[in-house]
């Protein structure tokens, strides 16, 4: 059966996460059943990362494998169309080597996550950023962070629940960028790595947070990493700011 | 009655207009209705530009009389937790000159018109732009767009029901600018005049369009514009792109 890799933007508001779950609408459930108006029967597919409720994807990368030999442009807007209304959509798909895996190729991902400093309740960007009311110091915040870049034990910034079998990973960039959007001024946080723990984002750029409004100092970071200690994290910032953002392969299946 | 100017943000989807109406939502009708939640009776705003249903604002303007003296931002506050769960949010608040008026002392309204351009449908920014699934040409348009600046009869770029006695405008200045959006490259066409006529910027820019995708050359929009004509226009863009950007005053009610 030919694989086809899928790149897909989603907002990630309407559902319970990308994976699919019995009784809650999800990412992962919504591509299978636009496949299964294309090739009836039961679809699973898989991704670079399994995003939690109220996460988007900007770029996350998802594989399926179809009986028929698609021209991946047609089966993109194919299932574009079945996905209507959903705010879900293809960006790009390419046909792959069947030995290639969109979760066990990746060599990195990329995250972004969005805070937006204004008082006043957001309307245009509700539900796609973080807001705080307060402006948050950045110099700070980039101070704090470059103490997690490396090769570190990340109990500290790990869901109690997540699954991996080691804390230890290497973060290889944040990068803090202080962007004016339409509705007011937004730190923009990138974060790159192989792979990420579970809540690693968000409970990293919530500790990072608390440097920007001064509650903490940026050594207080090297404290909370070295205490190895869940309870040592500052408080896990909400899902609605964060975007997977792209995912790196040795060779990038959307090239051509 | 101390008078008070209110700076007003909107996502316009849910709305059919700014303008109060009896039977449908409209964000006029959402104000007033906050207002009479903080002093019982009636209430009736006025505002520097009555957008259409599903134009946006970023920085309208309005006015309201009050009985009370209100502390302006205990007013804003008081304005935005009534407004809620709405898709409007009071930016600013400052008490005015009673001789003050959000409409006729305005000597300038700015627009900015926002078209992302890619074939997969829109999901973080549905409904917050006008979608094109082709590049289009920034020079080209730029080049079109410098026959309509300065004063002219714009009948060709002025809906058949606007009720303005002249169709003779001033417009300063159409700013085009090609940006890298986190769902594609969009083009934000800013268009800046002391006021403008029912649908002039949807006009202009969904005549721009066409020779930003060479079905006409930049010097079709001189003709467009001497024919005084409404014929002679291109098709009128999509509401959903239009933001009302900002209003200047003589003094700025805003200026503390």
């Amino acid at each position: 059966m030919p694989r086809y890799a899928l790149k897909v933007e989603y907002n990630g508001a309407p559902f319970a996460g990308w994976q699919r779950q019995a009784d809650q609408p999800s990412v992962q459930g919504a591509i299978e059943a636009a496949l299964a108006k294309l090739e009836p029967g039961a679809h699973t597919i898989a991704a670079a990362g399994r995003t939690d409720a109220g996460v988007h994807g900007l770029a996350q990368v998802a594989q399926c494998d179809l009986e028929k030999d698609w021209d991946p442009f047609r089966l993109s807007e194919a299932l574009n169309h079945h996905l209507k209304p959903l705010p879900v959509a293809i960006l790009d798909c390419a046909q792959t080597d069947e030995d290639w895996h969109a979760r066990f190729s990746a060599v990195e991902r990329q995250y972004l996550f969005r805070l937006l400093m204004r008082r006043a309740p957001a309307t245009h960007d509700a539900g796609l950023v973080w807001q705080v009311a307060y402006d948050l110091d950045v110099d700070a915040m980039r101070a704090g962070a470059a103490h997690l870049i490396g090769n570190h034990d990340f109990t500290t910034f790990r869901s109690s629940i997540c699954q991996a079998k080691s804390p230890v990973k290497t973060l290889d960039e944040i990068r803090i960028e202080w962007q004016e959007g339409l509705s007011g001024p937004e730190i923009h946080f990138h974060l790159r790595a192989r792979s990420f723990l579970h809540n690693q984002v968000r409970s990293i750029v919530g500790t990072l947070e608390r440097v920007g409004r001064s509650a903490w100092v940026p050594d207080d970071i090297r404290t909370a990493l070295k205490a190895c200690d869940r309870a040592a994290c500052g408080p896990v910032c909400p899902p609605q700011g964060l975007y997977l953002a792209g995912v790196t392969y040795p060779n990038d299946p959307f090239a051509d």
